[in-house]
């Protein structure tokens, strides 16, 4: 009683592979096919049973699927989609997992045939690992799924999108493409370039007092280079306005320290252990 | 065959209980006294099995003690050792746990009699938990600790201190103290204002939109207000320093997303995972 008959993933890392792992493991798909540029990654693949087969060519690969998703860097995700979406069959739905929506929708929105079902999404699901050797069975449970309808979004095809990640126990929120990347630039872009940044500023002689903290905070920089750079191309205005509120909230710290102001400085790190016991733990 | 006859920890929070805790678990010590301003503490303390014993008063609490360790907060430290010499028996050894070590090691050198045994301590095992209830055993096991020798400093009371973190298999480095507070400027002080302001720079609605990489950078912003505000004060110059490399780092991050230039950004992303896989895992 699956869901889909035949799945397409083009990119199978992390995302990509956890997403046919779990399709299959929950027996919601028949078929997963994995699409991909490198046959090493495509092998690991179908060896560590997260495709059902492979195939190096998009044409190919999506025919006869009923479901497409798109899990390769952001840069490559419109092009991929707009690929995809001239060689599969009427009634395919397509969505995709790019950590930026804003420029993928509006490029698809613009291009893709008004037929064609796609909505976008964004599982917030990633990590400093990557490919498919990272990919693990239940990756989404619990996690936040953004998806992005717009004006040209049909309510079904909206509704077919939150049910394939609802049925990956993912928790499923609907915004635009600018809202998404405009909050994302905050809690998920500005993290990583901040954590960038502390890593290429700890001078060398560092390494011997290296403990805890530094290692979590610095943690997401060891991630995908490629990606991120593609991230933040993608999201430039966003992800510039929050760097602007980060230095101003830095800057308040800086001169705190300065004027030797341990009231301002007792007022600041409360503000900021209240906004992150609130957040998470 | 203990090594301690009787063991005053004054400030039984994480560090010190932990203190506590692994003198008599590994029946390092005989006797440990608990010493700190809040009963409450003190009771936890003593109900977790982290001191034999507790006092409000340090000339009560150090008198008879072999061993005193000072685990307050880094504003604190000086003034508690200083009492605590006072009272202490001829031959105790003195130590503390403080994050700092510069203001802290030179107004020792400057106010103790010569023939006072103490050598600064940095045991690098702080998280953003607090109080004897974070106190764990184990706490310090393949841990850095940093101790500082200044030229007053006699060689046999170096190795006693360094041997007592050793007995709790912590790793030992010996630093002056202005290069450890220069050092832990970079590896933990930054890291501290980097991951506060962080969480400060969040917008409210950001809250949904929350996943791994910002629990992880921002997971220090959580750690105690009044620790960290004396820790900032007592290092104001390195923490300064560090914090206008930082800057420069950012800024060069920002430049690069400004100008679109995605070969420039891709070397700093390069450059930062570099030194985060070099460092830590």
């Amino acid at each position: 009683m699956s869901q889909w008959n035949r799945v397409a993933i083009i990119g199978v890392g992390l995302i990509g592979g956890s997403l046919g792992l779990d399709l299959l493991r929950r027996r919601l798909a028949r078929h997963v096919v994995g699409i991909g540029r490198r046959v090493a990654n495509l092998e690991i693949a179908q060896a560590r049973g997260l495709v059902t087969s492979t195939s190096m060519s998009i044409p190919a690969g999506v025919a006869e699927c009923d479901l497409v998703i798109v899990c390769t860097p952001v840069g490559d995700v419109a092009g991929r989609l707009l690929e995809a979406a001239a060689s599969t069959p009427a009634g395919c739905l397509l969505t995709d997992a790019g950590s930026t929506k804003g420029t993928i929708v509006a490029e698809l929105d613009a291009r893709l045939p008004s037929a064609v079902r796609f909505v976008g999404s964004h599982p917030l699901a990633g990590s400093e690992k990557a490919g498919p050797q990272a990919a693990v069975a239940d990756l989404f449970v619990g996690r936040t799924v953004v998806i992005t309808p717009t004006s040209r979004t049909r309510p079904a095809d909206e509704a077919a999108v939150r049910e394939l990640w609802q049925s990956l126990d993912a928790r499923v929120v609907s915004m635009t493409p600018d809202e998404h990347d405009r909050v994302v630039a905050a809690t998920s872009h500005l993290p990583h370039l901040a954590a960038a940044a502390l890593a290429a500023a700890t001078p060398a002689e560092g390494a011997e007092l290296i403990a805890r903290g530094w290692l979590d905070t610095t943690r997401i920089a060891g991630g995908d280079v490629e990606l991120w750079t593609q991230i933040f191309a993608a999201n430039r205005t966003h992800v510039l306005t929050a760097l602007e509120q980060y230095g101003k909230v830095l800057d308040s710290f800086r001169q705190a320290i300065i004027a030797g102001d341990d009231a301002k400085l007792r007022d600041l790190l409360n503000e900021a252990k209240r906004a992150r016991d609130a957040l998470g733990s």
